[in-house]
């Protein structure tokens, strides 16, 4: 993997995920997540507590694709000192495909797998005297319900197991989110400053050459003009409007909690208030 | 397995789970405790469905020695119909060995998985209208926590970190009892009918001969001893006060259904009420 | 599953596996094969030994859906005791779904766990003074490869890198037993007594009503007449050609053993031989 | 773990691994061990490329502790590139533990796994143009069979169920390498350089404070010494012989390839010839 989200990647569909019409805003605020918590056992990943510094919500991973309870306990009371929101990154049963392979997993399966995740994460969320406060799916499972009614419905089934009307956070347009709409769920959009965005407002596949922004400096500024004037500029050279409470940026790569900081920084010079979206 | 329990087993230690003074009481009550929800996705072991008819308290597994989410799902709503309690039945993570094997586990490592357990399970208590209301170790963890000070403060901090203060399910005189006690968390006693026990009051290790009761007219005889004079005769003929909030009954072989029936019927019988702890 | 394979599903696609062309034989001689080991721990599922006294070719499970060490090396043990051949079952990596979910495995994954698998059954194989004498794969992955390119290739390739040219059990038509000729593998075809073919050949896809065969009668006939004319009769009314070597039979419902045993008999008191196809 | 092996660890006993009777040696040679493959699935561990450049055999994870198909397909064929041989390194089943938690598995599920795990590697040992070429337990197990005779025999016979006569690399004086002579299996011995020992020759259990050696240099003299004059000096200041013809290192912390690369060039320098054992 070459540096990029795990998410928002080859089931992208035809979901604009932003659009022409520009808006520009003032006095606003951004959120700024990233998936944690991604080691197992012995094996470690992301750079919790330094990404935890400069985030705003905590993707946490729940034990499918990656994080074991010892992990997910220190991540939840490292986030609740840092004033940093706790999601549950909830994944399919995968620790061997760290949740990236697609499955076709029974709704009702899926939909008891992500409130178990949940529920899991929860008991360390309290324990930190915090609440899980969003869900955001992983990986393959992020990718699937971009545009599978069946397992986002599950999704939306499994949040809704687990008891509270927790936001979905996810890439507008979805069917993740159409369905959490539907069902009553707050829904929370993000935007991927380091991914490429077609003509039509959607992201670039993975795969494809020019997907992954690598260049740092263009990915900060990519992100205060996501979140000052919410706009994103095409890779054919389009303004579009594009309107996420939320960036997500990448923590399992050399560099990357450095970018961060420089994101947030940037964000904060300009003006831009970095807060949670909840 | 010859149709035992997985748990008070090879562990036992000295501590006396049995003693002379015997008390008559009338008037009493008796919870029946059995472990369900076994199975593993396309696999299956416990009658659930069942045995929920009989019994007065579940203990669920909570998917790491056995048990999928979407059984905990389905044994959760049918125990709520029936009007049984739900406990968390928490393990080693050993699907393989289905918990039955001995772990060196870190006391960190123990902790913090046994409440991502009881995370777990409460999700699928309260989709059902309920909430988890005790925990019980399963297997090898079980007889670990009988003697071992370290495991059984890690269970007990597990139990502490999902929040409530849950009654801790086990074998009278546990190091698992007393780290509970000191702990502030109440503890239920149980009986096991099929078992015998010395005239020291411990149980006959598993494994010599005459470990296990196999003969259903004295399984039966043994409950409502258990139940209502608090006694059972130890294997050298000698009576003794066994003092048991529940009985510990097996779901898992031909026949356990039936049997844990006729024992239900003797109690109600005779008098006693059956009806869950807490 | 009501009774039926775990193969032969949903992805057969339009690959036609009987033809109108019929041709009688005499003289003829079937394999019969079926899935066994498929317990996991403490979890039993095929009833192994009685089914390797009916069958003649036994598909062992290899850890990946089902099947542990002691069970793998029991049942080769056996195998080889009833002149019974053993072939590798592989799997996607997939306890918890047994192997029955469709995985987005990239190829050069799917390839080395298939060789993975191969090379840990062989050791089972080669201790019970036989060797693996074939592959097949297993539920999802076997309907994947009825129709996929990629996934096909990747299991052929897991075979040559296991070493030997191992025969390929598998549907006819598949793309699977394309790559395999083209890779210079043998293949052999299996069908199935109780399933319905359409008038074109292909098998009806589970989840119609029709598609699987439960009256016992019906399918001894049609495996006769599977195995003697190499015919089986549409769901229509045709009467179809169907050339497969080998027979595949089920062990895992209430029933299975007894009609696998009655299959038997029926086909070597009609004169065919009953032996393995390799 | 502060930069120390997983074996020879907690369990190390009584035995003695070193005496005082000095032998100085001339025209030596030494094996460099080394645990690679220690990732799995999106985690890495060991730097398995480096490390091949200098050891010359390689104790490869088989997916029970750690290591994927991919990896252990990939790591045996860049050993055989670099010449190095390819030892099996058997594990508990425990991904979550990375084999470090004693684990009370019954005989004849450890036996059968071993031989799984040694089956496992064989065939990309072999699809390499290699075989394996010798047996190393992993972490817990390898502390285990250090004493423990009922596992000891086990391990062995797990070997001897994988079919050759393959050599057991562990302690020397261990119940394993007892069981292994016993069984007619070759044994070969290996010291610890950045270990200390007593003036017993035992190993200075893991926990005391002078345990490991973390001085660079003097983990090359140690190592140096080892392999000339197979002797080390205790931490109490006496020289003792060590009959060792291997030396194991650490490949899976910071530095440790580069002190690797130390050890061996001082060796070549001092003309002790690095070879394999077998």
């Amino acid at each position: 993997m070459n540096g990029g989200s795990d998410g928002a990647g080859s089931g992208g569909g035809p979901e604009r995920v932003a659009s022409e019409e520009t808006t520009d805003v003032t006095g606003v605020s951004i959120d700024l997540n990233a998936d944690l918590g991604e080691g197992f056992g012995r094996w470690t990943l992301t750079d919790d507590e330094r990404l935890l510094s400069v985030i705003t919500s905590a993707n946490v991973a729940c034990g499918f694709h990656a994080g074991d309870a010892v992990t997910m306990r220190r991540v939840c009371a490292l986030a609740v000192e840092q004033d940093v929101r706790i999601g549950a990154q909830v994944s399919y049963r995968d620790l061997a495909g760290f949740g990236r392979r697609a499955m076709d997993v029974p709704a009702d399966e899926l939909a008891a797998e992500v409130a178990y995740q949940i529920g899991a994460l929860e008991v360390f969320a309290r324990a930190a005297g915090a609440r899980v406060a969003y869900v955001k799916p992983h990986g393959a499972l992020y990718n699937r319900v971009v545009g599978d009614e069946e397992q986002a419905r599950a999704v939306v089934e499994g949040v809704l197991l687990a008891g509270g009307p927790l936001p979905v956070l996810g890439l507008p347009g979805s069917r993740l989110h159409a369905c959490a709409v539907e069902a009553g769920l707050p829904v929370v959009a993000e935007a991927f400053a380091d991914r490429a965005y077609t003509a039509d407002g959607t992201l670039v596949p993975r795969g494809r050459e020019s997907a992954v922004i690598h260049d740092p400096d263009t990915v900060v500024e990519r992100s205060l003009a996501m979140a000052r004037s919410r706009t994103v500029t095409s890779h054919c050279g389009r303004t579009l409007s594009v309107r996420a409470a939320s960036l997500c940026l990448h923590g399992d790569t050399p560099g990357s909690v450095e970018l961060t900081r420089r994101v947030r920084a940037r964000l904060e010079e300009a003006g831009v208030r970095v807060e949670a979206f909840t």
